[in-house]
This record gives structure tokens, C-alpha cells and sequence, in this order.
């Protein structure tokens, strides 16, 4: 098929919920937020071989697209709304392919409740998307609010994404899933608004990720491996600075509480600059792609 | 220089106007668009050996990318605002391409209006750059409204870019200029509000690009080759079909006035369907990437 009956087979459908995309036939998008919010920007890239290992299906291609930048909307405390992609496929791509991507992001769409609404595509040497979502907050989240004295937690489970990529062929089913469809904790996300300091994703490693929200914050922090909720049977090393899990990791003067997710305090802030990790040895960096 | 430090080096200078950029540091940005105007999204991605030859320069990268954007906007009649950046470069790439790139895209950036609030970067086997441009427009121009009885507009001048890939080494430096900085047609496209009734920027071909205006306004149109305002010294078919120009092709009841741009009339739109070129007997098609 050539690329504008493509966008027209498998794309346009996607944007049936927002009369100002244009059915994808016009030169942008053009979008009403509600009054009252402020619209959230993120975009990030899922590249063949560099964020997902050759052979990754098209619907691991999506899930992993969508879900890493929705992960940046819960840091913020957003609510997805909108989105573009950017869509650069190798020859080898047949239209099987785009059905079962398109179908998957139809999934992902309805789940949760976004509507695309432009993007672009291209011939590449391989399968390169980008994807840019918009989301609406009354106020957004930052890094930028931890106070000495806080206390740092994360959501669900650390370092399950890492040790899958350390073994993709053999890893349990369920600790594969972390790495192919995380889960972006839009949910808390939205709740932590006057419960957290400070937020920010786990995505590219525990320790540099709240190293980030501590030079934001121009704070310090402390963090204990033996309360961390590390993946089963990992090794500490990869799971402390491992990415790609996508929890949330937020700072609050006071026990959060009414969430549905396992919320696990892991350390405190304090005054000063920098990490450190008790009950750990060897040095530690975060995981840069 | 680590990613980190070249996103504060290069790219969070360039956010300085925009406090909810958070200076490139946090995991999205957080936008309040004026009131009573549509937030107008437009994406497009400029990647090395597809839409520049291997050896362009960081300056007539960071062109391409923003100028094709920008010409998007101008389609709709919206005012640049804000953009994001996805920058995936290989490891050959320096600072100093680093340095000039983001000099370009702070001149730029100056010239029409524009912020950098956020983007990812990552590495990639070759360069392989997005920017999402967010423009401002109280009414958007959409290309579904052309009549039948309007004129056929275009501004400037159609073919040069076509004309300069075919001869990179030889063509004369003004036409290659038009293929490296195309100039978008933003002033036209803010003061066609009220005057076309349907627009859209070449930037897959003439012909192509009509076509796509007359499906979209369910018309037809046909066009004089004797009055199109070719390149000197180009073929018909090359000037007819090729892309990259960023002209605004516009369709409009009565003679538009008060443009500081050339603007000239090549054709009629009509009941029906499809494209008629008059004075030109070969088959015509547009370019895609």
C-alpha cells in the first residue's frame, strides 16, 4: 500500500474522537483544550535495537511506545489527552504489521482515553517511532519540591525490566511483561497532587533517576537496599541502577495512603546534594540508551 | 559529553523563555496557551541520507527540520509558539556539530517566535531528527474548503528545491538555498484568514499536493503550465512533481491583495475530481520520501 492509503487504512481510524485532526488529511492538527488546565508535552523514541531488540513484535513496538510516555505524563500528575507519531518503517514492514500496531494502539487509546491526532512517516533503514502525548493538569507535578526530611517511595516492584533485558529468552513470563508493557501509573499519578513534593519516573535507573530529583530539588537522599521492592532472584547492582520500569518515584512530607498500588517508603531526603545507597557497596550510575 | 550535560550545554539554554520548559530538567513541560486560541501540532522528521545527502551541515539540519515544520503551520495560518526536539545522533557526532546546531535553532528559534520546551535524545546509527512545533490560531485554514470557480494561487516561486537535489554539487547557490533553508510562508498564511478558502503547503509536489487539496474540498481543479512560476532552467516534469519548495498553495473567490510575496494565479478549481495540467502531456505524480 502506498503511504497515504496506509495513514487512511490504519491511522485515521485512530483519530475518530478529535474533529480537529482532520481525519489525518490536513497539514496539523488543530486542539481546543479545556478551559481551566494546562497542557503536558512529552515525546520519546522507541528505536529498533536500541530500546527493543530486533524481532519485537509490532504490538511490543506500541505497547512500549506509548506506555514509556505516559509514564512521563504520571510524573506530572497528567491525564492523557492527545497524541502524534512519528512513524519510520523499513521496507520489510508489510501491512500485517501496521494492523496488528494499529490495532494495539487502538487498545491502548481506549485504555487510556487518548485520541491521535497527527505525526508523520517515512522510509527508515529500521523501525523508529516517536511518539509526542499531550496531557491536561490543573497543577503539574515537578521534581523540583523535596524537602529534607521527606520521605522517598516508589510504586509497585524495581528492577524487573533489567533483569528481563539481562535475559529475554529466559525470563519469567511476568517479569518479560514489565518489560514489554509497563505500567504507567497514571492513577497515582493524578493522586499524588498535594500528597508529593517532588516526582519523577524510573526510567533510566532508580539511583540516577532520584539523583535527578535531588539536584532539582537541591536536596540530598538516603535510600536502604534492604527496603527497596526489588524483582525476585535480581541482582542488586542491575536492579539499583537498571531502567525501563517506569514506576513512579515520589517524595512526601507524610505517609501517603488510599492508593491501589504497593506504595514502599525506600528512604528519606536530607539536606545536601547526592545519593547514597546503605547496604551497598560498589558504585553505582544509572543506564543512559 | 554525557547526555545530561550536552542537553544543559546546547539545548536548556534555548528554553529560557518558557518557566514551563523547567529548563529541559523534569519529565515533561507544562504549557498554558493563551485564551481564545487553538493550540495548532504539527510533526516532522528530517533523517540523513532520506531528506538531506550525508554531509550536510548542523546548521542546514537544524533549517530543514524547523523550515518544513514551520511551512506546516503556515498551511494553517497559526503563529509559532513552542516546539519540542527528538535528537538521535551517532556516536561520531561532536560538540562542535552540537555547538552550531543549537546556534541555528536559537537564531531560529529568534526570527520566528519559538521556544524549545522539551524532546528525548538517544543514539541511532545515523542522524534522524523530529521537531513537534506547536503554533497559536484563533480559526484554523484547513485545505476542505476550496469552490469550485476559486483561483489557484501559489507564492514564490515552484521547482527550485526539485531542481537543486538533482545537481547538489553544481546548482546556482540561491537555488540551493531554497532546497537548504526554504522559507516558510508564515506572514501569508496569517493574513489568508477570510481570504482563502482552502490552503496546504508543497512539500510533496505540486500536483500531488493540489490533489490532496482538491480531495479534501471534493472538487477538481485545473492548472496552466504556461502561468505556473517555474525555476529558470528547470524541467516541467521535475518542477511539476518534485517536493521540498514550502510554498503555500492556496484556493481563494477573489484576487488576494496586500501581500510583500509574490503570489500568482495558475489555475481554476471546478466541479469533479482530480488534477488537469494544461500544456503538459506527460503522466504527473507527486514525490514521496
Amino acid at each position: 500500500m502506498h503511504e497515504h492509503a496506509r495513514i487512511a487504512a490504519f491511522f485515521a481510524p485512530l483519530s475518530a474522537g478529535e474533529a480537529g485532526a482532520f481525519h489525518l488529511k490536513d497539514d496539523a492538527a488543530a486542539l481546543t483544550p479545556p478551559t481551566g488546565q494546562q497542557i503536558v508535552l512529552t515525546t520519546d523514541s522507541v528505536i529498533e535495537d536500541v530500546h527493543l531488540p530486533v524481532g519485537a513484535t509490532a504490538a511490543q513496538f506500541a505497547h512500549k511506545l506509548i506506555r514509556r510516555n505516559l509514564s512521563d505524563l504520571a510524573a506530572m500528575g497528567a491525564t492523557p489527552w492527545r497524541y502524534l507519531l512519528n512513524i519510520h518503517l523499513p521496507k520489510r514492514i508489510d501491512d500485517d504489521w501496521l494492523k496488528e500496531f494499529s490495532a494495539t494502539l487502538a487498545q491502548l487509546q481506549q485504555h487510556f482515553g487518548m485520541v491521535l491526532v497527527g505525526g508523520d512517516s517515512t522510509g527508515n533503514d529500521r523501525i523508529h517511532l516517536t511518539a509526542t502525548l499531550i496531557g491536561l493538569v490543573k497543577i503539574p507535578l515537578t521534581r523540583a519540591g523535596a524537602k529534607a526530611g521527606d520521605g522517598i517511595y516508589v510504586t509497585g516492584r524495581i528492577g524487573d525490566a533489567a533483569m528481563a533485558l539481562k535475559n529475554l529468552k529466559g525470563a519469567a513470563p511476568e517479569v518479560l511483561a514489565r518489560y514489554y508493557q509497563p505500567e504507567p501509573r497514571i492513577a497515582v499519578g493524578q493522586k499524588l497532587h498535594g500528597v508529593a513534593t517532588a516526582a519523577i519516573d524510573i526510567s533510566d535507573g532508580l539511583v540516577q533517576d532520584l539523583g535527578q530529583l535531588c539536584a532539582a530539588s537541591g536536596v540530598g537522599a538516603v535510600i536502604d537496599v534492604a527496603t527497596i521492592p526489588f524483582s525476585p532472584d535480581g541482582d542488586i547492582k542491575t536492579m539499583l541502577t537498571g531502567g525501563d520500569d517506569y514506576e513512579l518515584l515520589f517524595t512526601a512530607a507524610s505517609e501517603p495512603k488510599g492508593f491501589d498500588v504497593t506504595i514502599t517508603r525506600i528512604g528519606s531526603i536530607e539536606a545536601g546534594s547526592g545519593v547514597k545507597v546503605l547496604g551497598y557497596d560498589g558504585p553505582v550510575e544509572g543506564y543512559s540508551h
